[in-house]
């Protein structure tokens, strides 16, 4: 089973390592990095690189296509040639993912029309310009498409995925694996449970 | 505010990403991968390659020291010249921390002789060898040295530091801008809670 998670400069390194640390741990997996062109590439904060091991017509027919986000996928949105990778991917794909505003990608590559769907929380409104019908939840499953919401949610996605993929019992043993009994110091990680303020600060910020 | 994330070939990626993605988001903060060499290190699973920015010597007094796990770091529990830079940083850091089996390492360097600590649920016990209390908890605060359990618990450590460092609003503010609202298909996440005959399994992988 091949899996492909796309990068790209300024994406945010979580919502491409979520994934990848659940999804690389399934048995007889090949999981690849790929991107235009392979080599480095730097994350929205400029303080990590990650590398491309393949190029995206090196693999243009992965099982699974993860589409991390961040800040640099703005430019992706109108570029055919990874567009055209996208729509050729998902063609042949038994699941095609997003994590955060990696759904924008999705969404311009035709791929969320009339499906439910979600992306970090301050982009919600901005599935429904490509045909999405937003869908407040973590992990939103239509089809074979699954998103998920900002960052941190791709590690939940890939736990569901995984069990769509080998069933219960390896995902769960993935999630003791990487110990994911989560415990945040506050309940502060979506914009319904964030004091109204914060919200529109995070907003600004995020805009 | 100087924050080093110590990496090094085969670790667990999530490890030192958790942290980095919480850290990076404070504001002002200059946060550096550091390595015994500049350059690329491959992850345990060699599917992802991380870069190193700084040597331990370009970066000897960071302000917060973040050291994650991984099976890479075995080597490094007797590699003198790890272990000198981690004293020395701990002789002058603000906050010393570990994820999952980096634990070990600060171990291995003395930090942890007569403290409370944590790691990877399968690896508690190996704390007594130097020294440390096995205290079971997400997230272990005794005195300036913060000790997380296994992988994803990075980003909880991190979240917590974050607090210490400078404030609730700020901490608050991050974890709504990562949507940390975690959602967990599965309720395995720790060897509390997953059923017995899963556990043995899993500790057998990782042992």
């Amino acid at each position: 089973m091949k899996i492909a998670i796309l990068v790209f400069d300024r994406l945010t390194a979580l919502d491409a390592v979520g994934p990848y640390e659940v999804l690389s741990r399934i048995p007889g997996v090949e999981l690849t990095f790929v991107a235009t062109e392979t080599g480095l590439v730097r994350t929205d904060t400029g303080r990590l690189g990650l590398t491309a091991d393949a190029t995206l017509e090196e693999l243009a027919r992965p099982d699974i296509v993860v589409v991390p986000g961040g800040e640099g996928n703005r430019p992706l949105l109108d570029d055919e040639r990874v567009l055209g990778w996208l729509r050729q991917a998902h063609e042949h794909s038994t699941w095609t993912t997003s994590v955060c505003t990696g759904a924008l990608l999705l969404g311009a590559a035709g791929i969320l029309d009339g499906k439910r769907a979600i992306t970090h929380w301050a982009y919600r409104e901005k599935l429904r310009e490509y045909g999405a019908e937003p869908t407040i939840a973590r992990v939103v499953e239509d089809g074979k498409v699954i998103t998920a919401a900002g960052v941190s949610a791709g590690i939940d996605m890939a736990l569901t995925l995984t069990a769509r993929l080998t069933g219960d019992d390896v995902a769960k043993a993935i999630q003791l694996g990487i110990e994911y009994d989560p415990d945040p110091p506050f309940d502060s990680g979506s914009p319904e449970k964030a004091p109204p303020a914060l919200v529109e600060l995070v907003r600004k910020l995020e805009g």
